[in-house]
């Protein structure tokens, strides 16, 4: 599967009177992963909302398990990959380590949202080329 | 149980590109539920940790079904309450309303955590007392 | 001069690892605070794009002064005055207090903002009929 | 005087409704590049407080000019170097680009905070040390 891989230092803004990083904030690392997995497969979000005509990849579902905390001037690595894609939804997991140590581990599922005739948002298949590169290694 | 409800008017920094709430936020909205739940069952987050000696009550796992979008200038209801106490830890759901439609529930799962004699952050037994208040009506 | 006052309470989530508002914090309660703003002047933020064919009326500058700081807990007063209106921008002022003491101070200049014929953002007079409602009492 | 460059892309979630980074997320970058500064001096901010003995080095004043917008992909440098020291006091700047264009400039200024006897934060004289490393090349 594909996978992209960000390096972030942990900022003092990210982190809240306990001075460990408020959680929705992996929330938002997560969410530029994601973003940023469709740009390595080859579409910046603008351009794959352009390409296939959708009207954007909603997160439908998203959990986190916090195994250790993260605290400002940490260096953390996050890697993203697709863990399962099915017909008009995928999944999206998402490591966050600090050296060795596992301290979030994320999973989402997005749907791959078009509208409808009456300009409803609604789910469309994945279009092959999509799943292509997004399976790859 | 014990429950406590925000309302909330959706602001513009609140909300992306698409013109919806950034799911982060939403967490952090969760999260101000779960701080205004200990305090409405009596103890304001400081005086929690400091009236049981606690380091706080991190988050172990959190999770969030997205049912339908919010947008700028939405007034929206979020209910939050405690959903399970267990010995040393305790689940909480939140439930953001927008008029009726449901469009964002939350559950997560905090630790009660004090320090062990080594001074390493330690799961511990919720005192009779919290665990009395919180399942009130 | 018209004004918009919010309460807040001061969220874990706004306070950064001394225990104190995470400064970016105070620009997004401005921010609402100049959105609420033309709200009651009688036009919603989007209604204010649709009603007067502009893109915005984006920042320019903005300033704060930071003379007491707020912390987790606490329970704010912001209050939102124009302070000054030219052809085709305006200022805005923040005051937000805690009990009598002023916390902070901020002062923003917009821009009304419409489009030239090749499309791109470009000043454009602010109407009679908003500085009519923007300076009433 | 000692610089820090930092480059960043502009994330979803740092940009607004109108698709441009909403204004809090520039100070937000700002505080890092402040912090990343003193880091460069030698001194990590929690190192910084400690070798020291002061509470912080608080904001009591900071402005941006935004001249022009920054959108969801832009990659982004900022530049953030001491302007000006005084005895307890220093102004930081910080200018933001895209590619060579200038979009926003900021200037903040902040205390040297230590206590006094009764245990208040009060400003300090900035330690010899600190000013000659700030101010080196």
């Amino acid at each position: 599967m594909l996978a992209y891989t960000q390096t972030r230092r942990i900022e003092w803004g990210d982190c809240d009177p306990a001075g460990i990083v408020f959680n929705p904030r992996y929330f938002a690392f997560f969410d530029h992963g994601a973003a940023m997995l469709f740009e390595t497969a080859g579409w910046p979000k603008p351009m794959l909302l352009q390409t296939f005509q959708i009207v954007g990849i909603p997160l439908v579902e998203t959990q986190a398990r916090f195994l250790a905390p993260c605290a400002f001037g940490d260096d953390v690595i996050i890697t993203t990959a697709v863990s399962e894609i099915r017909r008009s939804s995928l999944d999206i997991s998402h490591r966050l380590l600090k050296g060795d140590q596992l301290c979030v581990e994320g999973r989402e599922t997005r749907v791959w949202a078009g509208r409808d005739p009456a300009g409803r948002m609604k789910s469309a298949p994945i279009p092959a080329e999509v799943v292509s590169r997004l399976t790859s290694d």
